[in-house]
């Protein structure tokens, strides 16, 4: 380039520039580097990402790794302690004259995935752009080739598209956004992405430990989970907590036909259903003793925020099929702020084409236990195995011995897998509050703001290893068929994402 | 042979069966075709006998029919009017002088097989001896060959073994033991082989209405089911009858995950628990209305037999596992005289390693539920209709649409397959009485009367449609794993069984 042309582009971008906010600049950004960002987005959705999968969960982060490094930001992987621990991935960039630094969190892998489930032609680790969800009747866009128009209501197909691979490449290309157009952050950031979140973050603490001085911050930036029911933008301030407990209930030791022992020989499946019975009321208020006692007024902002939440329980029961919800009349938001019991699953013997008319040997169930603030998972699961006590059982953590079946008449095993507590960040904290304002500035409509929302991550981690505080900033849309078959995120929110991460490095 | 030796002969079988009563002279021929009854036995349980394979199902009756004719009795099949029925193979003996005329049963066809599941070495098709049951630590005797002796506690395996190819082996045997000896029988005997008993007899009336005139009768001898569980011999006077119903709790239109939905969206695991719970106490006893309301009050006679039936429950507990049985102290016996509700299956999403943290789209259960004299399947089944719909349910017998979603809170799907009412003899029937006499010559000790088992046979068929009488003598062990894998017979009851089904064909 001759000298003096490039003194005019330089005048131009210069010019350009100038004219135009951050926020305008930031949707340049994308609007130019659609095709890029896209194929981009592609070949790491191309890569297989199933948490158990180490050979290639350490691809992705290598590809993250390379993400990072095109973006100017210096990358390491963080490994665990333990042989086999997927490592973080982990980059820093100082902003000379930042006070405050922020920590950007995502996560890399994926669920598992059964291809077979996969309907409309669709693919776990082949993303293409799909109109509309294939359960809301979408098909393949097959006429696309890079540097076509995109719709930004059009999907991107693929585990990980919306969970949680949709957060890093937010992240990434807010920064890069925010580099390209000449814009500094006014914080400190610091990256980090998890790669065993879908395996309950099994190794996460341990990194934390391992890496605690390389992690000092203000605050965490959750990019995870979906935006709001209704569409708008959310800022969470906290989660509900979560344990299992796997329970089977023992009948004889062989299945006996129901005709010749039928009346005799107790059926294990009727002690299951009783016992679960006994357990919540016909409008799903837990009965199980103490359950509601410890759990942590709201406070006066909280309570705020969930009258002004969006009220969504009409377009969901249509949705759903629902004619009336459970919890008596209370709304949907404050239902998300009290401790829940569910079946997840039961089963004894077959159903269908496959029963047989037997007294089954065993009936199972797993129950999950969702956690608000003031319960702890030992406290909520006491509770559950004292109400199991007091219905008559023996309680073991293993199949019974001949001797204590001839011993106890009702045995039950029951297995917790670890749980974790719920965690909230009080809605008034300074920093947090700035992000709030970040986000909003990127909307005319007044955002979203959660005490915590119903489902859960192990955000007690954060706090308890690294005494940290966090806010969860979703980016995806809510139907994304997260965990499951189909999984998709909506274009137009890619861009929103990248626009909302690049105001919150922007924050004031 | 010269003719001096043959008179020689003659005359030593001659004073040997003048020495001997029929009772000896039948246990002679068992013991002297010992091997050619096994092998036989043998090349019949090596064809496949699955009900619903129709082709294999021919080939079993054409070797039936060849058996008869070896013994000299004239067979041939009885054909159904659907095509596509099994044939029964039928067979008549006339007695000159003789004024009662039986006919024995007993079905040919057996219950599906899943080879995997069998183990010990065993295939449902490839009939060996083992020393006990695999369960039990029993293994093949692999050094048997023809001729050599043959342990009387030894089981001979494979799908009918037990049910009910040792119906048909003991009925002809027996006839065949008595022709062979020179004796013959005091009544007309009549053979019936049915082919289709395993998939609910689904053509029998049509058999017993196209050929009536050929099965008139005073008494039908139904060889099929297991002895008593103490080992005794048993005569039993009625079946239960019996009816499934299959019922489907509708949730949610999605499986939804149980954080961001919980406590909100109803779960129909939840609700099914608490439906079925509803319908029995603690004890077993079932609390929907009227359930005990219409059975006939056992007789003086009936009360006197079930007195006297051997008390097993000190030994089933023990081999079963089980410490308290349900009935609240009612005895074994006389809880098989009352009506059940029994949950045969129930399942709801998964449980173990595939659960997932969701609110499930239904739940499903099946019920089996077993009937006694004075019930019918439509009052039983109303019943338990009536008490679900008091419990606030819509009742469809299809999937809901959208419209029903949003009209009915609970919404479920029942359906039931055709069931079939019990059946009783009366125990004083003189007939039956005969019978008794003639099944206790063969035994020192008394056999066991009961009047009604807790399984079920339509033998309300053979009252509707022939206005026949029916008692049933079975000839198996009660662990011979009968319409499960691993099945087999007891040698030591082939034997037994033959000599009673001969004692009835001599009934006085």
């Amino acid at each position: 380039m001759r000298k003096s042309l490039f003194l005019a582009c330089l005048f131009t971008a210069t010019l350009n520039t100038l004219a135009q906010t951050p926020k305008q600049q930031v949707r340049q950004y994308w609007q130019k580097n659609q095709t890029q960002l896209i194929e981009e987005y592609r070949n790491f959705l191309r890569i297989p990402n199933v948490s158990a999968d180490s050979a290639n969960i350490r691809k992705n982060a290598a590809f993250i790794m390379q993400m990072m490094q095109q973006r100017g930001i210096p990358a390491q992987l963080l490994e665990g302690t333990a042989p086999g621990t997927s490592p973080a991935v982990f980059g820093e960039i100082n902003t000379p004259g930042a006070t405050k630094t922020l920590i950007f969190y995502a996560h890399y892998d994926g669920q598992p995935v059964n291809p077979k489930q996969w309907t409309g032609g669709l693919q776990p680790f082949d993303p293409v752009f799909i109109t509309a969800p294939v359960e809301q009747g979408g098909t393949i866009v097959s006429t696309y080739k890079p540097g076509d128009a995109i719709d930004p209501n059009w999907r991107l197909t693929g585990r990980g598209s919306a969970d949680d691979k949709a957060g890093v490449m937010t992240i990434l290309n807010a920064y890069d956004a925010l580099v390209k157009s000449g814009i500094k952050p006014t914080v400190n950031v610091k990256f980090f992405f998890e790669g065993e979140e879908e395996v309950g973050s099994t190794h996460l603490a341990d990194i934390f430990r391992k890496h605690r001085s390389k992690l000092a911050s203000d605050l965490w930036i959750i990019a995870d989970g979906p935006r709001h029911v209704s569409g708008k933008k959310l800022v969470s301030f906290g989660v509900r907590g979560d344990v299992n407990m796997h329970l089977t209930v023992f009948g004889p030791k062989r299945p006996l036909h129901s005709g010749n022992y039928g009346n005799w020989a107790p059926n294990p499946a009727q002690r299951m259903v009783s016992l679960l019975a006994s357990m919540k009321d016909d409008e799903g208020k837990v009965l199980v003793k103490g359950y509601y006692d410890d759990v942590t007024p709201l406070t006066a902002s909280e309570k705020r925020a969930i009258a002004n939440l969006p009220d969504m329980e009409p377009a969901l029961k249509k949705e759903l099929g629902i004619a009336k919800p459970d919890g008596g009349g209370a709304s949907f938001a404050n239902l998300m702020m009290v401790p829940t019991l569910n079946i997840n699953g039961i089963q004894a013997a077959n159903v269908g084409a496959m029963a047989g008319n037997i007294i089954p040997t065993k009936a199972e169930a797993v129950l999950d236990l969702r956690l608000v603030s003031g319960n702890t998972v030992q406290r909520q699961t006491d509770r559950i195995l004292n109400h199991i006590r007091n219905r008559g059982y023996h309680i073991l953590d293993r199949d019974p011995t001949d001797v204590e079946r001839q011993q106890y008449d009702r045995l039950i095993k029951v297995s917790s897998k670890t749980g974790y507590n719920a965690q909230r960040t009080p809605m008034d904290l300074p920093i947090a509050q700035l992000v709030v304002n970040a986000v909003q500035s990127t909307e005319a409509e007044p955002i979203v703001l959660s005490p915590s929302s119903g489902g859960s991550l192990p955000l007690y981690v954060f706090e308890q290893e690294l005494n940290a505080r966090v806010v969860t900033v979703p980016v995806v849309n809510y139907d994304n068929n997260q965990h499951a078959e189909n999984e998709n995120m909506r274009v137009g929110y890619l861009w929103d994402g990248i626009e909302t991460m690049a105001a919150i490095m922007l924050l004031k």
